[in-house]
């Protein structure tokens, strides 16, 4: 049986403009590699209704999990919460325990509507807490819907992970060397087709002035991503290549 | 006439993994936004022939421009060139001008089998020059094909400007203040509305224990722009909002 499948819904014309650089999508693919599920893809898109509609119906409906991000402000261009409500064919109301959250966080007085539009969550949804600023997220079937702002983003995730089914975690290694890829692609190629149970992916950097590759193998199997490691170790020494620091088998 | 639309197609399994925060998006969000050239969505997705197949299909239909970046390098798992020439169905041919670019690049006797690869292009595709280290990248109809390495892709992105017609270009503007946002949404609503041709995003920030709102102005034009950027002071003044910077109209 393959391993549960995600993909993440980056919702945000912030993120597209390029004005601020998404760190949600590189926090999410590793959570999901320890958890072991798929992370399969991830869609960067515009606070447009019609897009988000789209998306989220199909995403939700070829994997097993959807982490959305983005959008459950008190702002006017904050539509996630209204359009997955319309995703779902539900109306939004206002969440009692929602409203008692966002009553903790704030001071006396400060809680107005547009912050109270924030305890607005699609019926039928199950909240997400936010032990940092109140305001919580929710999941609706396999659609989680999570805030952009990458540090209460990663707190909210913490607490959904007993939500989640995943399979063996995604174990992995990587090796970097000053070896070229074009030195050594036809060996670490033969490399990859004797371990097909190992993913091998080749990373070429050029920084601070030295040219180097990742060589960056993934598996299940620790006792297989071992001996493809030593193959590769095997080979670079072969071809007279150094190995410039070398990581420890990890989930990441 | 609406502007020419773009998407951009990360392909790459690092990036999914968390492994590698992906730099690409940022920098061709801003370049579109300066061509005129609207960037809809961004998808991040896998080595996998199949994935690679589908989604420059769908999105070639969709959008004026695809940008792919990543897998056009020498090793096994740089499948992107083959499967774009599966999807337009043509054959991979060694390019002569391609093979001439990565001889003037390599040392004598070092352009080995695996090198030339990067040499084997779609029939028909017209190449895209890279002067940093003699690769190509190549043009088939409206997907533009460049590699994952951002220092690389982003001088190929300048080669490939001419090829490209925009519309006006997007101004942005972007206003900070410590004001939050549940202070000032109502009135920020109202402001939006009063500029439909203005899009008004609202990012809330915490970072060196500041919290803060980033209020970010976009337009074509540069009249409207700017009243509304007023509209936007009078009201933070109005609320008692400190402005605590202020970035000139640009286009990003």
């Amino acid at each position: 049986m393959p391993s549960p499948s995600a993909c993440v819904l980056i919702i945000g014309n912030e993120i597209l403009s390029g004005r601020t650089q998404d760190a949600n999508l590189a926090f999410l693919g590793q959570r999901c590699d320890a958890l072991g599920i798929r992370l399969v893809e991830a869609r960067v898109i515009a606070d447009n209704e019609a897009a988000i509609i789209a998306h989220i119906n199909e995403c939700r409906a070829r994997f097993t999990y959807v982490f959305t991000t983005g959008g459950i402000g008190p702002t006017h261009d904050d539509i996630t919460s209204a359009t997955v409500a319309r995703v779902f064919g539900v109306p939004l109301r206002r969440s009692p325990e929602a409203v008692e959250a966002l009553d903790r966080y704030y001071e006396p007085g400060t809680l107005n509507e547009a912050r109270l539009r924030m305890a607005d969550i699609p019926e039928g949804a199950r909240l997400i807490g936010n032990p940092v600023s109140g305001a919580p997220g929710f999941q609706l079937e396999n659609v989680f819907v999570l805030p952009g702002v990458p540090s209460i983003m990663q707190v909210m995730f913490d607490g959904i992970v007993d939500r989640l089914s995943g399979g063996p975690p995604i174990l992995t290694v990587s090796v970097t060397t000053d070896l070229l890829e074009g030195a050594m692609a036809s060996d670490l190629g033969a490399i990859q087709s004797a371990f097909p149970d190992v993913s091998v992916g080749s990373y070429p950097f050029f920084r601070r002035g030295t040219l180097g590759v990742n060589l960056v193998l993934r598996s299940i199997a620790a006792g297989r991503i071992a001996a493809c490691r030593a193959a590769i170790e095997e080979m670079l020494k072969r071809l007279g290549g150094r190995i410039l620091n070398r990581g420890a088998p990890k989930s990441t």
